[in-house]
């Protein structure tokens, strides 16, 4: 069952990553995330990480990857749920996930790519 | 990292089960979804089981089980993306899940929540 499922809601995708994340399981997660933005026409990604105890540079590496792969797909990647321990451990990495948007929870996330979609579409064609 | 999120979104729970369930990660879902249902003073349930590819006897039960403590704590229960191999499964063990709505997806799953909350809220309290 090794397999991160990813949620349509409305115009948004939401992954909760629960799994360990080893390579294979981040590769195939970042293939069908951006299959699923542009099949979806997707505005958003929500990456719920609260079920993360515990981060190493790999994951680190591999939010700020999915959050610019969805960039260059005109998609924005909000992280949520992230622990305190859990941003401890990326800032003393050296990874602060910079130009990555976090929020507090899922519905906050919501929020915040909601008021960003209407902000960003000023002067860009709808689709 | 063997736990199962439960995200608030609005007035609903959403639980995407990703991870093989054993007993004791099932019985720590029911608690703290339980929990979260008066805490939230959740409407509804969705359970997410797209990424469950093989279903058993103990499952099927858990998903019964989840429906009837989430109905007496009068929140409603939507099983999303059940994949067709699960559905033969369920009724070939003769668990058709009664009592348990299903929807497509979450977007269709919270559909039917809000359409059940407006019909179902006649008549009993506001909260």
């Amino acid at each position: 069952m090794e397999r991160i499922p990813i949620l349509k809601m409305g115009p948004y995708l939401l992954v909760t990553i629960q799994v360990d994340m080893h390579d294979r399981v981040a590769m195939a997660l970042q293939d069908e995330l951006t299959e699923q933005i542009v099949k979806q026409r997707a505005r958003g990604v929500l990456l719920d990480i609260s079920s993360v105890e515990v981060v190493d540079s790999f994951i680190g590496r591999m939010i700020g990857n999915i959050a610019a792969m969805s960039k260059v797909l005109d998609a924005e990647t909000v992280v949520v749920g992230m622990r305190p321990a859990v941003a401890i451990t990326l800032v003393e990495l050296g990874m602060a996930l910079p130009g990555v948007r976090t929020a507090l929870n899922v519905d906050a996330g919501m929020t915040l790519l909601k008021t960003a979609g209407k902000v960003a579409t000023n002067g860009r064609p709808a689709r």
